[in-house]
């Protein structure tokens, strides 16, 4: 076994988020996977080859990370999304006039109640901001057909309905990147589903997800994952690869632990034994909160796609 | 503000777990909430006008937990549950003959896979025990009528062609107690679902959930709910419960953390925020793997309910 | 490889510590290492030819555990204790009369301020049992001599002028079971000889440490270790062992995570690498709260101990 | 209560980290605190009358951070240090010719022994190197008077004896930056250290420390703290802030929770009630590994530095 000396991270002023990047490998630890992790997205990315698949979890909208998603679907970085329905609904929220606010974790949580406002750890949200997401969604439900919808199909409707350039769901859509949300009815966009399902039939048929997704896995050479947070995205994606003898490639950032067994916290490595994760991958797990590293590693892959590119 | 002095922990030979967890009040810091919980969790059973719902995420029967769960069901110190796909699957696996294995979260996973047989962190699954799974649920799966079922109707039927004795599943059939599932087509269950319904038409309606769910809320009185993890099951819960102004009564066990926002590792506290926790609400959360929890828990409470019934 | 089937944990009315201890073998993940843990530790204190070592950091005596250390001295459980500085001061502080209040970690620091009451997590201290302990160290030092004593005599003579029944540093003085605070100046006890020293000379000097530590690893035939959290206490005890070819036993209760290359976090599977864990030695890593795990583990090891003396 | 809306974070290709730093404001959770913990940091260095004290933990020259400690010290950032005596271990170690390599937190360890390697996380280090090290120090330790040192006095005679650049205890000796280390002889330099003081008479006076940092604390204005890692070196310094009413500003970067009382992962907010925190203070908790923030921050600082001085 032969081991590289470490050369210890550098940092100077004006540096590029790249520079830093390529720094960053001369460290060790989270600095490091992170380093590694934007070389493995860029090599994923120049493998014509390989369909990059994303795993959405966690509150990312509340955590700032919402123009970030819809530029790796604006610059082709990603081929298809899974979701669980958070996403989806924060997303729509913002479309529809709602938003998201600065506060902290520390605030008192019955006073926030009193003044109307919803704490996601140190994000606020407003009551008025739900009324004005559930009256946008009602009306966009007005414009769908009664027939059975995998959720793939009912967000890429959701895509055509909304008219806002900071969607990622619009952006989706116009990319004819497909989002899928198989656990979508349990969230805010779930809820407003059913209630209108109240009046006017409406069926999402979730298995109808399965024939979709695996339609996309087996047209696909390789396959490459990025995983942020895990839950039901994580484990719809790793299922679907068991078809295609494992992903080629998984970079996987979560806060979560492994030690009670769920497949959020889980390493990339145990897959390998499920065959979810190719023998001869590549593969980096990053025990961090995405807020701080998806910033840094799709700065950095736009850098050096935008070089590559003239 | 007034404060109670802590007298310590105190242990000796022989103790019962019920002499240990009153002891444990004595505590602080984790041990303490646990004991506290116990008691909480005793006082939302013996409220006559509490309905008790159970959130099951994570890998609970690859954790041990499987009897436990089944005995809350027998022992009606539930009256409803919300569980990922995983743990439905992972019950009707071992009823199908298949089994969970002890292993280690240091084997090879490369090894593992040669030998067939897959990783949870430090428990096995044989690639047998898939085969047995898929081939029961697919003869089961024969019997169901094609008709659009919510997730809950769908179990429930599960639990109706299940022969054994083991099984919480069945037992939840045997006892009326709803399983809800919004989630349940991210799992083995799911994708035997769907590969059924590539042949023979099968449509769950996981919208007609909330319908169920909701009406559950509605006919309650006040609303108990233990977490065991987070994820789907609990963002379900809490999100019915802001059609009952909250929940009285919150117990959560979780390992996840709370500062990347997601609603897994989020404090029962910022539910208050929400109206997802009644103001006047009496709420524990616990920092722990749920293995190491639930046993000495549900020990207690069996032990004083017993007490109490003769 | 072959592995052994999973029975899963079962739970009944008035069931011993022990009994539960007995059937979590049957469960996975933290349940199962906690029985396989009290197995080990058994193992350990019945293995004639092994010097039990016990490692103390984190906040155990706010966290309630103060008379189960006291009892693993008095049972013979340990024969020797390395500790932060904190343990001891905390020990004392209760031996002064001042003492630790249940509190919550949601309480208003200011307000705690003002009634001069500190918090740590959830357990408070008042400000006037810091000055009990402080009026009482003071009084002790008085009687120390003017000689160059490692910490593990300091903290002897500390116990031999400690009068109180319920100390451990007291138990540990009677029991002549060894405790070394290598960074104890780092403490409550730490500041109080500072503050003595500036009037009357005192030289602690913790390089004498070393010498009796590895006197006592050089005596020992078999070296176990239970580390209760890491820190100072886990590497000073890791690193003598490199004396002894490496620990045949440990046991780690940490919450701590690996992945900042922290020692307190390291699983121990890492010091094999270091020569601190022997190549044949047995070790169990926890992930769990001290608080929660120890009371269970001792309380077992009490009962099966009991057992074997008649 | 006014609350700012969110903008989302932008990334674009090119940018520099400080650009990154002041969109990361217009996010949540982590990537927020980290841009606002950077103009904190910022504040506390413009502040002439601060006083800013940086606290050192955990395995920090294995994760790539030497060069950053040491731009810390060269560029007047910082005025004071508290450090376990590992980071003063592993400066020295490469100092002596010995070195970090790259590794995987999935090796063998077995294996690695035998290879004579020594794993910290995913970082190994040559037992080759260890000897350099020794070697080294034995060598420094026969210029030592035999006088009573502070841990402070002793690592500036080191750095006194020490000519590398890449020093950052030769940089603080050159700029006069105080070091201390009351943990210290729980490190590789304690145990050389100790096996000098065999032959040779070596005392080192932990208490001596509380005499020196007290002085800084007393002559600071205003103190601001910058905890990497908590232990001892949090502890410490926050001890010796109660002197002075508590910390005016603090920045916590750790991995570790608060659920055990451990002081690592207390939140700074914990603090105020012991008055370790200033009532008016400002403060930032960030839930992340230090290698993955520290040279964002200082890349970030250090380009506002430079603009500032043209």
């Amino acid at each position: 076994m032969k081991f590289k000396r470490m050369k210890q991270v550098n940092v100077y002023p004006g540096m590029t988020v790249d520079d830093l990047l390529i720094s960053m490998r001369d460290g060790g630890f989270t600095c490091r996977k992170v380093a590694l992790a934007t070389g493995l997205l860029e090599e994923m990315i120049l493998d014509n080859n390989c369909t990059v698949i994303l795993g959405l979890a966690g509150a990312l909208i509340p955590g700032g990370m919402r123009n970030i998603i819809r530029t790796m679907i604006e610059k082709d970085i990603v081929k298809c999304i899974v979701t669980t329905g958070a996403n989806i609904s924060h997303d729509l929220l913002e479309t529809s006039g709602g938003s998201h606010y600065h506060g902290s974790e520390h605030l008192d949580d019955e006073k926030l109640k009193e003044i109307e406002m919803s704490r996601i750890f140190s994000t606020l949200i407003t009551y008025e901001s739900f009324v004005k997401f559930e009256t946008m969604i009602q009306k966009i439900l007005e414009t769908m057909q009664d027939e059975k919808m995998s959720s793939r199909q009912f967000i890429f409707e959701l895509g055509r309905h909304v008219d806002d350039p900071l969607s990622f769901v619009r952006a989706a859509f116009l990319k004819k990147v497909p989002i899928f949300s198989p656990s979508f009815s349990d969230s805010m966009l779930g809820v407003q589903s059913w209630l209108y399902s109240q009046n006017v039939p409406l069926f999402i048929d979730v298995l109808k997800d399965h024939t979709e997704f695996s339609n996309i896995i087996f047209e696909a050479d390789r396959i490459g994952a990025m995983f942020l947070g895990g839950g039901v995205p994580k484990h719809f994606i790793m299922n679907g690869s068991q078809l295609h003898n494992g992903l080629s490639y998984a970079i996987q950032i979560t806060m979560d632990r492994p030690e009670h067994g769920g497949v959020s916290g889980a390493s990339v490595k145990e897959a390998v034994s499920w065959g979810k994760m190719a023998l001869k991958g590549k593969w980096i797990d990053i025990m961090s909160d995405v807020t701080l590293v998806l910033p840094l590693m799709i700065s950095g892959v736009l850098s050096r796609l935008s070089k590559r590119n003239g």
